[in-house]
């Protein structure tokens, strides 16, 4: 973690196409990071959840960093997930990682086990320890099944083990805590992303650096004129913007109750960005429930409705 | 999975033990097997939640599986735990878990992920796909948050996926469910194993076929005692014998509130081996906290008062 | 709470039978008392979730106590719930329930506002405060979203505030906890009922001193038979009821994903109530939503099974 | 519900003043409309749970209904909740409000019982049955253990059911929801207030009409000049104010972990009003554990770096 100013923008989480026998498509994720970088974004996150981080094995895991890595080349910064259940086995992401030229790792509490604040701690300063490149703290209570409280985050950043937040909790309030908190506690370099994607403009206002919106797959030109909005102060037109992006996000509920939530939502992105033309198949990876035909003319529907095909 | 007879009996989760420095210490781990084979315990299970599984990197997973599988030389059946988030990663621990020998394969539901019970179906169907051995679903809300419901359990065995059940859950009426639906549906090759050290007399007594104790690592001959009375339809021995070890499994709570419970419970285990001479170590993975000396202090008082040192 | 022995036996949870437009039936009450009784029930508890509690007016609960009271007449102990959110709103059922005669009540720990275990334990003792009847602790954690400890229920029977624990969390060790705790620290007097009506074999195996089956309304004479068989020591004939009752439990299921599951249970004991000629109307409290033709028909089978009609 | 405008502005929900004795304290809870009103407050909202509603027994509540709505007579509206656990129960509580004089009432979806989104319809139904002023959706799942949608409460308002919402789910994304589906749906009646007191600002950003923060009772000044800087398009202004009550917000948590949250966030609005001099004694209801002196100068220094006292 250095003094400089902290990772800002849209740093959408990137999906990873999948061929129809759930291979990496790595010709579907070049054209899908220049999709991206085409709407003007200002880092790219892989290996997220909304990157089917959690389906993929380690093999896919480092074919995705290498592709992606290789291709971007320096272009934006480029941070990598690495998400598993505790330090010892996180750690081996890292290196993976940080071997393939990552710029920044993203990393959950402990889960699966049954954790502890002051555990968690260890947890992050025993990853630190093995990366070289700032590490941001992913807060997703609906995965991870505990919350990173901002007293937590602001002493891991105070110790120098954490750069930054991706705070896909919805917790608004929370989020501002450790807004004030940084800004109280001078920690001017720790950086604030909300993962939240339907209030990014109220996110921004409150102060945070940047979003990493899921959604920003299918349309990132979109977050990007909300974001470079917000940035120039005016607001009305960011709010605009969110508010359209806000109903296009209404695609992730096409699957329905017959599946896992996770299922439809990166279904439909997965959908979305196969109907704008950028990857080759809308596989998404066991055991996850594809979309059906009617589900898949909904997407475009929405699609339609909101000019991206 | 075969028409024979299911998996029966004590078969402990086996304890991982640790060097200082967190590497496997297979040393110990060989003296574990055989102060457990010596309890005289109808199997083994490695490379679950009590073996800190959630803690070890692949690496030590291999290990853990060699020294075990090849200690045990087939005296009796080994079960691997390939606990990840979803099939196309557990696939790779399937095949590490056969590879190296193991005579059956240990997997739960999706976790981190938010899943679906078709999505589980597909799961464990995509797992049996992987594996020559039998599959056993392992039912544990506390950690993967979701319940495995009769239905699907006992639908999966009747196609032939699944081999039996360890059940973590808790919910005895749930456990009687599959019991009772095993019966109904004739399914009598269907293994039903409880994981529930405390009520394994009425478990056994509902129509378990055996136990996977955590606190078996500890006192492997009062398992087998109990079990062995239960089989002979000596009850009032079996419930004394639980009874015992109920009071005996207090000693899981010796960290109080300074620690995650998982971190208390397998740090009192461990504390525990140690203290009977069996393990070099207590040490924890990371980033549980360890116990103290004042909770070490009371693990040996539990072990004194049970006579087992 | 005197040093006499505890109750014990099966005490059913009297269910609330209602007038198509939704008024207490009070003579399908006197006669559902009667068929309890004509069970051999050793003990009737009103004003329980099974009755509907959560439901009625004060008005409605304040006929429901004359009624049963007042027909029972001092045959079998009553209990009474006085179901509310805190101990102040909690002292006004207690008065109503005590002027009406009733040998008991049942409060479960504060809901609805988020509590602690040092508020549970002043709520308990301001409710036994207003009381001159025993107290028992109602553990009910699917409505009140929060788990008695055995610490702390046998430290409030040793100080005198609760008489006994109806343990409907479904924890088999927790209750076992209490069972063992209740002997080590000589408290023979509490008493201790399970209320899940799935595993009463093994409650009573554990040392249970009785059940509050809501099924017991629809057999009632089952229940007795396996109570009975319990506390002679036949155990065989005691399972072998439970087996018979447990797959007669399943037609709580009848109403399917259409309503909330506490409205499947309760409209399935009514529609059985009334099928078994009983109750007059097998009318449920708003804002449930009422099972259907089909589902009745469903209950119809399963009584038929079970020889009821 | 009428075509007007909606409610708007500060509805501060009304602590409840109790005696050391635990009597409502009338002299203090007119004093305390005093001192909301002379904070030019929009509204007040009585019987809330920021009221301890849960711990009050109906005649307290009574009590409160007739001194407010006495006092206030007509100056603004009074909004009274109804807060009980099924629509039967919430009906007698509706009469009592709306005999009182009520300008609208309040109520939750049912809790305790283990509902679903069709009885949840049913249950406001049957509640706008029984009153002829409108009713408010109050969605606070930390207490009720369901979330209202967007979609059931919007149906309700088209139906006439529903006049407003009063949402304390901390989800913004779920009010956003609202909010735009309002205007989709051309529902410009339906009155949504937010009830998360520290991201008021960002709500009115979003077009929620008002706010109903339980901090307004130490603070209403602050919130009314929030609330009219957001109304002018002075943002900059407003979030200034929204940052200063961020802080002093803090005072919540001076209970720490020996108390239950609640206690310790009523304990500290309490304190801070008799620390003001607004009312005569800090008591909070029985059974929440009170604040002890330590707790209580703490609250006084974080009124003094507001400069309220």
């Amino acid at each position: 973690m250095t003094d400089a100013a902290p990772l800002s923008g849209v740093v959408p989480p990137v999906c990873t196409p999948l061929t129809p026998d759930r291979e990496v498509d790595t010709a579907s994720l070049t054209r899908l990071v220049d999709h991206l970088l085409d709407g003007g974004v200002n880092g790219l996150f892989v290996l997220g959840s909304s990157s089917e981080a959690a389906f993929l094995p380690d093999r896919h895991r480092r074919t995705v960093l290498d592709t992606v890595l290789g291709h971007v080349a320096g272009r934006v910064p480029v941070l990598a997930g690495v998400i598993d259940m505790t330090a010892p086995r996180v750690v081996d992401h890292v290196r993976a990682a940080v071997r393939a030229g990552a710029d920044g790792i993203v990393a959950t509490a402990p889960f699966y086990t049954r954790t502890h604040p002051s555990e968690i701690a260890v947890h992050f300063r025993t990853i630190a320890a093995h990366a070289d490149v700032p590490l941001y703290a992913y807060d997703l209570p609906v995965s991870v099944h505990s919350k990173l409280t901002a007293d937590l985050l602001l002493d891991l950043a105070a110790e120098g083990v954490l750069g930054g937040l991706k705070d896909s909790s919805g917790d608004e309030a929370g989020l501002r805590e450790v807004i004030l908190g940084r800004r109280d506690r001078d920690l001017p370099a720790f950086s604030v992303l909300t993962g939240s994607e339907l209030t990014v403009d109220s996110a921004l206002w409150m102060g945070a650096d940047g979003v990493v919106p899921g959604l920003g797959n299918v349309d990132p030109h979109g977050y990007v004129r909300l974001y470079q909005a917000a940035a120039r102060g005016d607001w009305e037109t960011a709010r605009a913007e969110q508010e359209r992006l806000f109903r296009l996000f209404r695609l992730v509920h096409v699957g329905g109750p017959h599946m896992g939530r996770g299922s439809s939502a990166l279904g439909a992105f997965k959908a979305a960005l196969f109907l704008r033309g950028v990857i080759d198949h809308p596989t998404t990876a066991l055991p996850q429930i594809p979309l059906d035909d009617d589900d898949i003319s909904q997407v475009r529907k929405y699609l339609s409705e909101a000019a991206l095909i």
